[in-house]
């Protein structure tokens, strides 16, 4: 028996509190890992205050661990103990159903989170099926790769699953903790990238990331300037925007995609979709050979998500920096 | 010159009266053509209501065309006089924009629409340029062919443009002018097709049609009784429906597709199109090679608008129908 030693909230929106919990046996196909570091997302936010109502307490958060494999199951090949390893927002997928089968285990529907009826990475151990499980490349820095298993994923996933080409000219929607990733794979893919961001103080950081133009989000006439610009807007915020006006912004054929989970439903007008042959969509995190390839991405273009490091056990400090949007850009814990 | 013999209306939702206009010299590029028939389209309608805000008066609605080429400019080489052959929604685009020269000359920006600032095809002469005139194919009936030149290219243009393939399994959202040839392409395609319609008395023809299956869409339990069922749903119709109930019936990567121009804005649910992968689009009219190929598939599938004839002079008549809904399913005039 494996005892973990984790920070778990009991109730929604409960502070995080040191609890320890068991492992059992581990699986044929299962991995362990000793954790080194846990990003911190929103979605862990999210999950803590029990939001999407499908939380669980005792609730250890945490889903963008990197760490060293503890422990592997009879049946797993493909990784060694002691090799460093990334792990996401899936932990395990049916591996039978039309969509394993096709290499989308994202979209299987028993797909289970990290965090979503089990215990995540605030923690010491963690563990996941082997399919969910990443050998970290050569070149990431394991201190601030952690936010690539989930925050990196949701932005790169739509470069793969939308087709976007180097010839592409691209908007991102919110320079923050996606979206600061989302500039750095988008300029490394080739494209043409603009940031549209509500704070014009972040111009010359979100240009350094790569970003070829930056448009004030505040400014409705700067919207309007750029009409008909862009093949894709990708929008990382959760806040409701006036979806019109980006729709506009979009060429014939462009695509506004969402990887901001908004909670309010989106008005959008017909006609305009319709002239100019427009879509409206959104994506999850992606499969396993997409992790994989964005991993190589980011190693070898040197995407790097920018991080501030606290001791897990000042996790509740920086999930109060989370909770105030202050991040820049992104929070990881020291497991 | 050439005295045109057609019928106008002198002002928003006007009467369409007997009305002439002199054609002057012929284009080198262009095509005459001498009207045999003429569909009858819901977008005739919303012009002649000026619905959108852009029609000429003294108008001449009509862009549903099929007829014998009467006259050709000097630098038309693909077409012959006494040729059969049919016009749609475009007359003309500019032939030199990224869209034109990359076979999407329906997005370009510059194209003219055959009732847009010029004189349709309720008449006995209409023009347009080559690019926009199509041979007839044998085997296609003169007198129901019309409808294919706007509603059918505008249910087929999906096809080509959304990848769909004989795989997928599409719903049909109202089985109306659009709808019955959307039943009819999808199927030739070699899709399973389920028909929505509000109208329960149409299940027999729909399946006649081609549709598989048949769900009434005014039973919210028979269309939550289909969720997570399909790759495509095609909504034909321009009101508002419960978008949200369509989003759950597609399958994870689903899209809703509309070709209707629904008036007022969709609300639509982030939520599920972030799990599932899902999207919302819309389209135009299609390119000139998707109008031959559709053209080719209706010929060799027999796809067959289902048309009740009047004359031109009973015209008024005919758009009283139409503004009724009653068509099963397409109004075409002889000229």
């Amino acid at each position: 028996m494996t005892t973990v030693r984790a920070y778990a909230a009991r109730e929604p929106k409960g502070k995080l509190e040191p609890f320890a919990y068991e492992l059992g046996p581990l699986d044929p196909e299962g991995v362990e890992i000793e954790v080194e570091y846990c990003g911190i997302c929103h979605s862990d936010l999210s999950m803590l205050n029990n939001d999407w109502g499908m939380t669980e307490y005792p609730f250890v958060p945490g889903h963008e661990v990197v760490g060293r494999v503890a422990a592997i199951g009879s049946r797993v090949t493909t990784l060694q103990v002691g090799q460093r390893v990334g792990l996401g927002w899936f932990s395990q997928s049916c591996r039978t159903c039309e969509w394993c089968i096709s290499g989308e285990q994202n979209l299987c529907a028993s797909a289970e989170g990290t965090i979503v009826g089990r215990h995540g990475g605030f923690a010491d151990r963690v563990r996941a099926h082997r399919d969910w499980v990443f050998p970290l490349p050569e070149g990431l820095d394991p201190e601030t790769s952690g936010p690539l298993f989930c925050g990196g994923i949701t932005v790169f996933n739509p470069i793969v699953q939308c087709g976007v080409k180097a010839s592409d000219r691209v908007g991102i929607i919110g320079i923050g903790g996606l979206g600061h990733m989302a500039i750095q794979f988008f300029r490394a893919w080739g494209c043409d990238v603009t940031a549209f961001s509500s704070s014009a103080d972040k111009e010359a950081e979100a240009r350094e990331m790569g970003a070829n133009h930056f448009v004030n989000s505040r400014d409705p006439e700067a919207i309007a300037a750029v009409a008909n610009s862009y093949d894709l807007i990708l929008s990382t915020v959760n806040v409701d925007l006036d979806w019109a006006a980006y729709i506009d912004a979009l060429r014939p054929k462009g695509r506004l995609h969402l990887v901001g989970a908004v909670l309010n439903p989106l008005s959008i007008p017909v006609f305009p979709l319709l002239v100019g042959q427009k879509s409206i969509s959104s994506s999850p995190v992606g499969n396993p050979h997409s992790i994989a390839q964005m991993l190589d991405i980011a190693a070898r273009h040197a995407v790097n998500p920018i991080v501030e490091i606290f001791p897990l056990e000042q996790v509740n400090e920086a999930i109060a920096k989370l909770e105030k949007g202050q991040p820049r850009y992104r929070l990881v814990l020291k497991c």
